[in-house]
């Protein structure tokens, strides 16, 4: 049984032929439908652990396991290193993603996962913003111009009709650059004040590498009544961004609950605090239409549903357009009762006597 | 940055190059010497985690995470799907393993792990064998004689002098099937009632598929005052194989104590009836020479650290060799703020008008 692989060159080849849009369009479609029609008794998704260092720097790996119950198992791994940028040229976020077969355990696909989380993440935000933000939101701010700033302008840009866009970051160079990183979207992008961006949005999204208990990034003045915040950025424990006043004046739902709590915007409130999660409102649309009137925040961890859906679409891609690799990973072959079947045909180590020692027999290897 | 690729025909090439003996010896010397130095203060090792189903049959897929602190993650995934073999065609485990660097998250390496499993689960009986079964044991007793039992045995073969070997397993195919899969090690193996291979037997290597709750394997009578076993088989809640009777006779060291008073034969036992773990047995060999003369019981349950040093074997005698396969799966590349730089290159969507909805953008792309 064979594995198959998708390299950052399928990605290209699978977008370049898909379109950027499209592929866009479809993950927030399908996250969509996905939490519309959620069954919590056909998947078992527990929250993600991880190893959390600071030697040799700041570094985080994660992972996020999900069983699609009688079909698969998906398993993200997910590096959170956010020196990458300063030091290596690299995403603060690396990651890869695996699906095992669950009726014999067999890898059957490993992909890059980088671009796909920022993918999902954006999509997340289009699907939350279309439920609490107004639906004649124009005015979209960005605190945070890293990389998921990217596809969070991007997954908005495909559900609203959006007139301004103002960014800030810490650090300069990044809300500039992140001009030209979204032009290819063809909106108004300026780099603003941060006091600008937070009281002129409709919608914003939050997505920085700010320090444990360094928060909030923006301070509690003079939001519109009816803003809605992406909150992206906190991940982990004792990571927020969002001031603590806000949320409580806020509509919370976070995407997952047991993971927004220890790892989300979320460890600032009470439970009571706490609205029902994404799928509750995606379900049930009408009924939280009155979120669109008021201030809202989508706490978003990411969840591993997410992740499901994006490398399944990946790989419906992929298979589609013929793309991707496929080798014999997994050394399974002839005799499954013998772990050494596979090697058949290589010169084995000849017949020993009964007492040849170690020593001897390494001689003869 | 690259990710390093060990497919099966890689393993083949290197086990080809270096001697399947000269494999296992090193794995032996390699895990011993590591235990020997072991400092737990280096290393975090959780307890494995996993999905458990029964639909669409019976399976396990666990993970097993292990951080060797400022240096990598190793990350094993393990499917165990006891109807592989008869079903399918598949070996019962079915594993892969990942490496990633701590400095940026990148993974470094993704290889086959049924093989390195099987050879890993082998080398920790050698190595526990060689600490409390008597030097001069000649007499070995298998039962259950599917993949694991090939490696227990081809493990032992290096470090004991073999005179005789009993095999056993419910299924007699499966027993006389591994006589052939034992040739190549070149001992007198024969197939022998139960009750004989438990009498007669100086060590003993247990890994059966036995169900849950359905133990022991074989019952506690006649056996050697020396005796040691090599308990391998149990290793989920409810599954064990020995008599508990034996246990509480014998000293039992675990490889990894939390792990195995959850999924070994040390669930059958009181925290004041389990001894040391063999690292502590291996670090002090000289205080354990006694157990030599006594009934012990080492309750395998497989840890990370022999995963570790495992994968760490293959991937130096793959760099050596020039063996593998080096592809770019991460999209990296380019501007880290900017998720679709890797894409630069191909058509991006065109600019677009403000307020293009989502329709039209579809049929552009």
């Amino acid at each position: 049984m064979k594995t198959l692989i998708l390299s950052m060159s399928d990605i290209i080849a699978i977008v370049n032929q898909t379109g950027l849009n499209h592929i866009m369009d479809l993950m927030i479609r399908r996250l969509k439908d996905a939490l519309k029609h959620f069954d919590d008794q056909a998947w078992v998704i527990p929250s993600r652990d991880g190893f959390d260092y600071t030697h040799p720097g700041r570094g985080l790996l994660e992972w996020m396991p999900i069983l699609k119950k009688g079909h698969e198992v998906t398993f993200k791994m997910v590096g959170y290193h956010p020196t990458n940028p300063s030091r290596r040229q690299l995403p603060t976020i690396l990651s890869s993603i695996c699906t095992y077969d669950t009726i014999n355990g067999h890898l059957a696909a490993i992909a890059d996962a980088t671009f796909l989380t920022a993918l999902r993440t954006g999509a997340a935000s289009a699907v939350a913003s279309q439920a609490a933000a107004r639906l004649d939101s124009d005015e979209i701010g960005i605190i945070g111009c890293g990389a998921q700033a990217v596809t969070q302008l991007h997954a908005l840009s495909r559900v609203f009709d959006i007139r301004r866009v103002r960014a800030y970051d810490i650090d300069p160079t990044a809300s500039r650059s992140f001009i030209d990183r979204t032009a290819f979207i063809g909106l108004d992008v300026r780099v603003a004040p941060l006091d600008e961006v937070v009281a002129q949005s409709d919608i914003i999204c939050s997505a920085t590498s700010v320090e444990k208990e360094k928060g909030p990034v923006f301070q509690d003045r003079n939001v519109k009544p009816w803003l809605h915040i992406n909150a992206v950025g906190s991940d982990f424990p004792g990571k927020t961004e969002l001031p603590q006043s806000l949320l409580q004046r806020s509509f919370v739902f976070p995407d997952f609950l047991e993971q927004a709590i220890v790892e989300g915007e979320c460890q600032q409130l009470q439970e009571d605090e706490i609205g029902p999660s994404l799928t509750h409102i995606v379900k049930d649309e009408a009924k939280y239409l009155y979120l669109q009137q008021q201030l809202s925040v989508f706490d978003s961890t990411g969840w591993a549903l997410e992740d499901q859906l994006a490398i399944a679409l990946l790989i419906e891609r992929a298979k589609d357009l013929e793309r991707g690799t496929w080798i014999q990973l997994e050394s399974d072959a002839d005799d499954p009762k013998d772990p050494y079947a596979f090697l058949h045909g290589l010169t084995r180590p000849s017949k020993l006597r009964n007492g040849d020692a170690l020593r001897k027999v390494l001689l003869v290897n």
